[in-house]
């Protein structure tokens, strides 16, 4: 379990903190995460990677020489919002176009996807290399549904050594999306790991037992057998990950790259008893073991794991998987002394202010404050229970995700309110704020929303029933525009819909906007039992878990749970 | 826990030919443990550092170019023997002389010291510089007695960075003394590890409480706490710390190199938090923090616990400690690329031949390898009794070096006296096997022990009462004459002194052989009672254990255990 913290909710900024202050050497920090702090000899690609935390070494601990350039760093294993990915992209740009390269999680892929538009808006070229090596996320004919756990390691580094060698951004986006083609990694789990301030832990694996497939966020797993020995645990993964050879490779003879990667409470000696294994089964095998590694390097707290990947080589990638780096957790051979960048100030935050605002909207505008306030308060109550629901299928950020922020979003409405914002403007500045600090899927699903309500409400005139539903029925386009997911995708447009429709419809029928709130509350609520039973017999079928774009299933649960506490705070 | 392994009394073989598999960039296996892989440009001082496994990094994860030239490994948490270090520093001699340096326990320097006198009568220049970093294990008017912890790291990379410069042999064990001389560490720790097979920790501390000086085996702390905040940890750490500035260093303005050092699972993002605080706190102290390292560089397990240390540094020891260093687990600059040396053969092991033996001692020696064989029996059920006992004042590795030891010296006994070994040849390699394999305090004394009882009896003369005590007496000075023991002083010896006695005495007044022994074994368990006791007392008392060479406290328990296995044989 995490121990050592002060404010669970500071943990991210602490942590950024501390590493910027013990690794100056190769970093420093940016709004939204950590840069290289050494100069290029010459303008390269900037190779910017990044997730959520909690991994470490992925991601800040992999930016310098050789490797990355910089790391968009989300909060607690959810991903960085599209702010915090675009402000390290800019950052960390050298004027030759930024590569992203990050695990495929829906939330890292909305968001890196916002920030990629908004940078290509810039005039700045940005391209996306999403690590999909964890095979046990989705069958090889969906290969490019898997998510990224370890096998990250490879994708970056041979980009990053792409880059550092001069490449333009359409070799390093080749490169490194052959790469990620050449890597598969196996994981396996024996204990969850609990977040900081949390009292649960994100999952369990049942004492003596071993979760096969489990990924690096207690997705669930496709098999679940006792602990086995160090030896038939490295059988388990050598077998299977030959049988899954990458196209265009001849196994006989073919050079691989294992990685034996510890998640956090296996240890050094232990990964070294199954290592002994594994090499000498990818060798009986006819293979050719170059350079591995064994060790930490994509960590989940201290959750009980390890995983194999391997990278199968060509020489292109030989040549760039051992060329040198130097990074604060990952250094091989001899990079040439570079010169440290002088840190620039962080810019003073300037001191916000809106447009006029009419004294109706004004005072609507306290209202929603204080409407998002109470909202905040029921995902506060329900977040370890959200999380729960949430590690059953997917990543287990949804809980903190919200929480966090619903939390900014409310707080942002509050100033807003107060400083004498009209309606529409204290729902821009919440939806922003919402999707900056709560990061994640949730983040900047929400942030959209909130920011089409507020457009769609503005700051003049009065916020009754029928504004507020065209405001709703500009934030349900927006989200199924955006999110790609209908009716029965088991995500929050299920909820979302046929909220917005009984809205419309009771409004329609003359009913009051609390009537008609409070009846699209109960709607909405049914839809989320119906998702959360759904979940549960997900679990219970400990099918390895779906995880395109858009499909973060709680999503409907916490609509309905702020949906029903703003009914209650109407009627 | 520890979960993967295969038979747990193949772990460290197994480990260590993963950790060579793995790690043949930088190192290269040899009886006892690793040398480096690489050539040196010019031929140094070999710096051969050591000590029991379960703590990588250290100690094979620190040999390489500008650090250790090899690394003594021994049993889990137990030192390595005579034979082990000694192998290593014979391998890794350039010629030009060898430094041990390795964390004060008793094990350890008994089995250095040993192997020590052996180059020396080889004609290899060694030398010994002790790690005493942990402020906690000892008050500072008897720093000579406390503990190596994760200070080891600074003490190995300045004497490995002066050997590379091409310093010699006085140089090197001076600025390595020095470099001890500047180092403190403050440790804590939240909860305990299991060994591999073992079902119970090797200790616990009660959930949410911290342990203040825990040492890295789970020796006794100063106090217990609750779990702080990151940032009250920091300002523990750092207060006290501040305390004892080393001699000559003036604190304001002072230059030091903080280690902020993980035992296990205690995480990577936690230790950020926590150096957050400790940064800040250094530098308004008006120190300025030079180099910091903040992760994994001796750990126990996945025990959860973490240390600060600090490195308080001169001109010199800040150009060796930021000189560039190539290792497995510890890197930094770059260090210019270097010749592999070819892998020799390690040679194969002698067939065994013995000198000539009376029939009559042939006979004896069956008598006494079966005898060997019923005193592993009762050591191994009562190992991990044994292991807990030692874990209240020492570092918890007594039980497993017993169990080890006896069983390699009973299967040693026996393959002699089937090879029609005499009692003496018998009894001497036996010794020889419960040394090199026991390893730790134990195997060392108990390897002497045999040897010296075997030299008396001899190969021919009968193995009659007179031989046996004549034996017995020897075996005894040789044990008070090496451990620097006497009665009182809660050892072994307080065991084997009454029971040499009481055999003697016995024996001149006219019992037989096996009603001496019966009786002398019942004075020695009357003396292990009251160790046991005294042991128990100092448990609850929680004073910090005492240990200085000589006092591995359990060790009258286990002589006590063998004498009466022995007595009831003989009955």
């Amino acid at each position: 379990m995490t121990r050592l913290f002060n404010e669970p909710d500071d943990f991210l900024d602490e942590l950024t903190e501390g590493l910027i202050a013990a690794s100056g050497r190769w970093v420093r920090g940016v709004p939204g995460g950590v840069v290289r702090s050494t100069r290029s000899p010459e303008p390269q690609v900037a190779v910017v990677v990044g997730g959520g935390s909690g991994h470490y070494p992925a991601f800040a601990g992999l930016v310098g020489p050789g490797l990355a350039h910089g790391a968009a760093m989300g909060n607690l294993f959810a991903s960085p919002s599209t702010q915090r990915a675009h402000s390290v992209a800019k950052a960390a740009n050298e004027g030759r176009g930024v590569l992203f390269t990050f695990g495929n999680y829906a939330g890292d892929v909305l968001n890196f996807a916002a920030a990629e538009e908004q940078l290509r808006a810039e005039g700045i070229d940005c391209r996306t290399v999403l690590v999909t090596d964890d095979i046990w996320s989705a069958p090889v004919d969906e290969i490019s549904k898997r998510r990224g756990i370890a096998g990250d390691l490879t994708v970056f580094k041979i980009a990053g050594a792409a880059a550092e060698e001069g490449a333009d951004l359409d070799e390093v986006e080749r490169i490194a999306r052959h790469a990620n083609d050449r890597t598969r990694s196996f994981g396996v789990a024996f204990d969850g790991c609990t977040l900081p301030g949390k009292s649960e832990p994100l999952f369990t694996v049942p004492a003596g037992r071993m979760a096969v497939g489990l990924g690096i966020h207690g997705e669930p797993g496709i098999d679940e057998t006792a602990v086995p020995t160090a030896a038939a645990l490295a059988e388990l993964f050598v077998s299977r990950l030959l049988e899954e050879v990458p196209a265009g490779v001849e196994k006989q003879g073919a050079r691989v790259v294992p990685i034996l990667n510890g998640l956090g409470s296996v240890k050094y000696e232990e990964l070294f008893v199954v290592y002994r294994t594994v090499d000498k089964l990818l060798k009986e095998a006819g293979l050719v073991v170059v350079d591995p590694e064994v060790g930490e390097f994509c960590t989940s707290f201290d959750m009980a794991g390890c995983s194999l990947t391997l990278l199968w080589l060509d020489e292109d990638l030989e040549r760039l998987w051992t060329a040198p780096a130097d990074t604060p957790a990952f250094r091989r051979g001899s990079v040439t002394a570079r010169e440290q960048v002088s840190v620039s100030e962080t810019e003073a935050a300037a001191e916000k202010t809106y447009g006029q605002a009419s004294a109706e909207s004004q005072e609507s505008a306290g209202r929603i404050a204080a409407l998002l306030g109470s909202a905040a308060g029921s995902i506060d109550s329900a977040a370890d229970e959200l999380g729960r629901l949430d590690a059953v299928a997917g990543d287990g950020d949804h809980g903190i995700g919200m929480q966090r922020g619903i939390k900014a979003g409310a707080a942002a409405a509050r100033s807003a309110a107060e400083a004498g914002a009209g309606a529409g403007s204290v729902l821009i500045e919440a939806g922003d704020a919402w999707s900056d600090q709560g990061g994640g899927t949730s983040g900047v699903i929400w942030g959209r929303m909130l920011q089409a309500f507020g457009k769609s409400l503005g700051d003049e005139k009065p916020v009754d029933a029928a504004a507020v539903v065209a405001a709703a029925s500009e934030a349900r386009d927006v989200v199924m525009g955006f999110g790609k997911a209908t009716v029965g995708d088991k995500t929050m447009i299920d909820a979302v819909v046929p909220f917005v429709d009984t809205l419309a419809a009771d409004v329609q029928s003359g009913l009051s906007l609390s009537e008609a709130w409070g009846h699209a509350a109960q709607v909405a609520d049914q839809a989320a039992r119906d998702t959360a039973q759904l979940v549960a017999k997900l679990g219970r079928a400990r099918s390895h878990g779906e995880r395109s774009v858009g499909t973060p299933d709680p999503g409907a649960v916490s609509f309905a749970l702020i949906a029903t506490t703003v009914a209650g705070e109407l009627s």
